[in-house]
């Protein structure tokens, strides 16, 4: 019951934020630039950070925010962005992406590169209307939490490890601080970007902040072992790829059975975080926590 | 007297820039993002935005202020990772960059564009401290300008345009609406999020936002009259790179005579919205409108 609650509330949220980033990546910018911009944000992908901004924005009471829409366009284009430069031929060489060919395959490396580049700053603009229609104190407190979580310390500090990781052994604290930063910080921010939207008590975002590191982390998880056991075709992207660029995965790490452990435990972690937060309306959080673990692809 | 004055007060205030740049630049970034970081960023480049930001903060009575040394960081650190992206062998492929090797020759090119992401990524995060040493409104005001001059209606737009113009003939009309945007805009916005940090008319605005797009273009049409008669060693980067790309300039479209003229026209056009802007402390704005056109490097 829950779950058919959840998926038509999602489906007619995403439908909103779709709309939104086809209205905020605009068509008319110059040269190329919108057609690859377009291209590596609109229709495609699972939008897990939008969905996860939004539900977090609902179990705090901002519902139909302004600000909880602008804060999800914003953390999916600084993923997007990232996976169109990570996809280059000097990052993972990547040419399938979401099932079509990556930007760059697309539109060559250099309209790549800085459509990439546009869309980090664009997410920037998004969270910044010069209109009145999010209260300045609350766009600063958004771009704190998404630069912060971009960065060297966040997603391009793990880029940057896992570059510097290739054919080293990892031990798993540090396979794990990796992936904390790689991917984890942005989900975790999708996370408190969206309880910043409301009015959330000191214990409530401590719960939410552990809650987004649970997540972050099986989602990563997650990534690992459906990279080793799944097709490239259900995924819509080269399955493999990580151990055949010998890098360390929690599957090579740890072995496929207790990375499958690990999985659960971090979702029952999840769990019990949103249970201590005191939230009345974390349904949907929970859900995703789910949805996170089981997903197929 | 003046020029003494400004001399002595521009080195005092970009030693504390230098300072300020060396701690916000972390040095613990993992992986060797912090070298590549650092190198990229410190200890090099004439730091024209950084004033231009300092010196609009004066201008509008704001004094040692902490949003605008952040705001004169900010800028440079997306200066920065402009120049080390557009450096990559995908866009210019430059091996020399203020008499160094450029980035990417030093560190490889995955580590030079993360350099990049990070770097900006980090100009916001300069921007949103949070401790209450700036702000909330005005951090939103100033993400939100810098935002809107890197993107793809600013910088990155601008440098889309001009990676579809190698080989073309721009008319002068294209080639002013690239370079608005490809230098201009983030100049301009140097003097704007400086103007932000102080109290400012509505007619001072205005007499800024003019003087920041004329310096910005007068910067440029130097760049291209540099450029065709400099020596590499004079610049510290490779010379003549422009004209041998096919690319087309100031000088090449209007002819080396003209584009001095039209730099003398636009210091002029600088140097009169100064003085209908009401600012009584606008002495160093123009003096460095003076620099950008008599520079000879």
């Amino acid at each position: 019951m829950k779950r058919d609650e959840f998926d038509s509330w999602s489906r007619e949220r995403l439908a909103v934020v779709e709309a939104a980033l086809d209205r905020w990546v605009p068509a008319e910018a110059p040269a190329g630039l919108a057609e690859s911009m377009r291209y590596g944000v609109l229709d495609g992908g699972k939008r897990l950070r939008p969905l996860l901004v939004l539900s977090a924005a609902e179990a705090v009471g901002a519902h139909d925010s302004e600000a909880a829409l602008r804060a999800a366009c914003a953390v999916e284009l600084i993923h997007a962005y990232s996976l169109i430069h990570d996809d280059m031929p000097c990052m993972d060489d990547d040419v399938l992406r979401r099932g079509k060919p990556t930007v760059h395959v697309q539109f060559g490396e250099a309209q790549a590169m800085l459509a990439g580049d546009a869309m980090q700053a664009l997410a920037f603009e998004v969270l910044t209307p010069d209109d009145d229609s999010v209260p300045l104190v609350l766009q600063a407190r958004l771009c704190g939490l998404l630069a912060r979580a971009a960065g060297q310390h966040g997603m391009a500090g793990g880029q940057a490890i896992d570059l510097a990781s290739v054919g080293r052994p990892l031990d798993e604290q540090a396979l794990c601080d990796m992936h904390r930063r790689k991917t984890g910080a942005l989900l975790q921010a999708s996370v408190m970007m969206g309880a910043a939207c409301g009015d959330t008590t000191a214990v409530a975002r401590d719960a939410l902040s552990e809650y987004g590191a649970a997540l972050g982390l099986a989602f990563q998880v997650v990534d690992d072992i459906l990279d080793a056991t799944q097709a490239s075709d259900t995924l819509g992207k080269t399955a493999g790829k990580d151990a055949d660029n010998n890098k360390p995965t929690y599957v090579t790490v740890l072995g496929l059975e207790a990375a499958q452990r690990r999985a659960q435990a971090l979702r029952e972690q999840a769990q019990a975080a949103l249970a201590r937060s005191g939230l009345h309306n974390a349904a949907w959080l929970s859900l995703l926590a789910d949805k996170v673990v089981e997903r197929d692809s």
